[in-house]
């Protein structure tokens, strides 16, 4: 299966950079931890960071009810969901050549809003297990008071493009020949820190926490 | 000077989160490495990854003239641009106050295509120093054919907010008393790693970029 099914998710620039394995879809959005969620907002776009999930070819995403944009995604308005990952910034010898090495994913598509009790709960789960691998079976469940206070929206992943740019400086010919000046990557990664515990915490961190993200 | 002057720029939701100094829009859109623009394509919102940089009260965006989403913002359309940073994953003992410590910036206006020559080189070197400081005075400037490709937008920052989670879990008083669920924040980080030389580079690494960056 391969992406960019329609002309707004088929890249026009760079389409060497144009990955068309869904896996690097999937891995994007796993890796990733929020995404920049875009709307239109009485005519202006508007672009939120949000906490996200994918199971299979669904993306979650949760909110507050109070929240006034996610009650308008919820209305079945267009949205674009944008997931970057930074991997470098490239030093080439001209300036012009400068440039970052990222992996990219944007999602088009109208959002649902998860009405099913049993998707809804299921839609909590895979936006807890992305953000916090562990907790939804270690803490404190979701209570009915709770569960009405969120909005869970879905979105298909029938209409993505993913655009990736890795490897080393692009140089003018003429650049590579004719200067001394020091080009290459700096890599760029996103790191976790040591825990640390609310000065209320009794308990010793727990393993699913302590051991660090699969990342 | 403080921010959030208009209705689309005011926080709705959370507003105890709204900071209110403008040095922390600076601090932010300065620490950050890219944004989020976000803009209307035909009808449909659009969230894309750029790089940027600021100077005083302007954010300065740059691209190449072949991407059709910025030849749309040069038309002085509505644009958002938002900037996040993930500062900690908040871990409660309840699943609903699981949370993220995050900054993000948010700045709503019209970009402005840059075409004075001056302004235009001027915007030019603000990105590069906001990606890759010392860049500017060390590599080969830019050429008059990579002048002419290139794309350059000015945003002004008189509409933004900025809206910021810190310190440790929230919790509901029950779940103080009757758990010993573990509760804290794990805390996250953008780090730079090694500079990776490209193979055709004869000189070593530049103190500009050895020495890190200023974050």
């Amino acid at each position: 299966m391969t992406l960019s099914p329609t002309s707004r998710s088929t890249l026009t620039r760079k389409k060497e950079r144009a990955a068309t394995d869904r896996q690097v879809l999937y891995d994007v959005l796993d890796e990733a931890i929020i995404c920049h969620v875009g709307l239109v907002l009485n005519g202006s776009p508007v672009v939120l960071p949000l906490g996200y999930g994918r199971h299979g070819e669904t993306l979650y995403l949760h909110g507050s009810t109070g929240a006034g944009s996610l009650r308008a995604a919820a209305k079945g308005i267009d949205v674009c969901v944008t997931v970057t990952l930074l991997d470098g910034i490239v030093y080439a010898r001209s300036l012009n050549n400068h440039s970052m090495n990222y992996r990219s994913a944007v999602v088009h598509g109208r959002a649902r809003l998860v009405e099913d009790p049993d998707e809804k709960m299921h839609g909590l789960e895979v936006v807890t297990d992305h953000l916090t691998p562990g907790s939804w079976q270690y803490a404190r469940g979701v209570n009915a008071k709770e569960f009405a206070s969120v909005l869970v929206l879905s979105l298909d992943l029938a209409e993505a493009s993913v655009k990736v740019r890795d490897g080393g400086p692009g140089e003018e010919p003429e650049d590579v020949s004719a200067h001394d000046i020091w080009a290459g990557v700096v890599p760029v990664q996103t790191t976790f820190g040591e825990p640390v515990s609310a000065d209320y915490a009794r308990v010793p961190v727990p393993a699913h926490i302590s051991r660090g993200r699969d990342r």
